[in-house]
């Protein structure tokens, strides 16, 4: 069993993911920006030290993403099962815009950075370690030509629905989130060719009460608002029942396809 | 009847967008990173000098995107009825990826830049004067609540639908065109709010003899493969039809609804 990869680590869905993985005893490379100050995650490690690895990973680096996966290979060889793009923001104030006026040229830039590009470059470069993935993630077809390496997780947003969206504003948010679910479809069809699949999908969490999104709870009827626990579990449980034909799709936490 | 403003006027289909507006009396500030080198634009302003307003505008820097709306405001008044955003890039190099080793932070970021970011900039400062139109582009409602001041037009391209997306490849491109999908579908409610609506929608070329698509032409059938004339005839025949009830949509050259 190959170990698996979490990017955005430190809280959230990303800790929620590190720890749901570590207790059914997969190994964890918990990647994120500023390891000295992720309490959770130090606190994840105290409890499972030999399954729990942190690496310092600043995602809007390309060297930084070179980097990791140099030392990744190095530290625990040349196979990973799962990658799961978990790092996001609404913008670099924290907050969606709300109409163009709060739209600027450098926070689109910043924030397709984090939720997109980083994303994306963490393909490139873990690319060839997932392709050489030993495939303990997702349901196994039978026929061997069907059978995947890894599976790659994009967190996605289901307000990245362009034919959903009928509020508009996050400008920022809601057009990264586009870009990075063309990014994992082209993502499903490069690395679904020749005989070491990979699986990649987008998923949408649900409203999940994490930093990013509390300040947008008020509406949120009590039982639509998940913990990162609840929202995991659902994840998890989609990611595990993934086969190749699912493959370039945009799931919600429901295991709904949701239109792009 | 107000001005048309033609964002990447100085070669292909912007250069073309600008003849044929002209030529049918329209005002048309033609907008260009280099004014001096756009040689089709100044033969085009001597065939119609009180036509053709040429503007120097690098789209990819908010301060001059700011500038230009105030040197417009300035030049010809606080109304406008078409913004037609054109300037396109694959990707810096001028060729899109074929695969993930090309893919690059950089170039992704200067794709955006140029692609989605600046046609969004341009709504940002331009919007109050298109709500300022005199809504003489489209098809005007027969009913008060229903009319239009100005039609937005994004240049998109079919190879930005990401169900659609069966090949792959082009990763800056294709990312860039998604998210100024969504771009125009969130402009199409900020903007389509009020008493003075604005249409947005998106627009596929066909596959246009340009320098943008040139290398790409090999396996094109040559009834497929559009001189920039033939393109801009049937995209202004689908601009002239539009009302409030298309706006937010993504149409192909034929007029058929792509799927995002």
């Amino acid at each position: 069993m190959g170990p698996a990869l979490i990017q955005g680590a430190s809280r959230g869905l990303g800790l929620q993911f590190s720890r749901a993985l570590a207790s059914r005893g997969t190994t964890v490379i918990a990647c994120c920006r500023d390891p000295g100050g992720a309490e959770g995650l130090r606190s994840l490690q105290s409890e499972h030290p030999s399954l729990i690895d942190v690496v310092q990973l600043d995602v809007t680096s390309e060297g930084a993403v070179q980097a990791a996966a140099q030392h990744v290979q190095q530290t625990h060889g040349k196979a990973l099962d799962l990658l799961i793009n978990c790092s996001a923001i609404l913008s670099p104030s924290g907050r969606g815009e709300t109409s163009l006026r709060d739209v600027s040229m450098k926070a689109l830039q910043d924030t397709f950075t984090v939720n997109t590009f980083g994303p994306l470059v963490m393909a490139k470069y873990f690319g060839p370690l997932l392709q050489a993935g030993q495939g303990s993630i997702g349901r196994q077809a039978a026929e061997a030509r069907q059978q995947h390496a890894a599976v790659v997780v994009n967190m996605s947003a289901r307000v990245g629905s362009i034919g959903d969206n009928k509020l508009g504003g996050w400008y920022s948010y809601r057009m990264s989130k586009s870009a990075l679910n063309m990014a994992t479809r082209n993502l499903s069809i490069e690395l679904g060719r020749g005989r070491k699949k990979v699986i990649c999908v987008a998923l949408h969490p649900g409203t999940v009460d994490t930093a990013l999104s509390r300040p947008y709870h008020k509406n949120v009827p009590a039982d639509k608002l998940f913990s990162p626990q609840q929202s995991v579990g659902y994840l998890l449980n989609i990611i595990d029942g993934l086969g190749i034909d699912n493959s370039g799709k945009y799931y919600g936490w429901d295991g709904e396809e949701i239109p792009f």
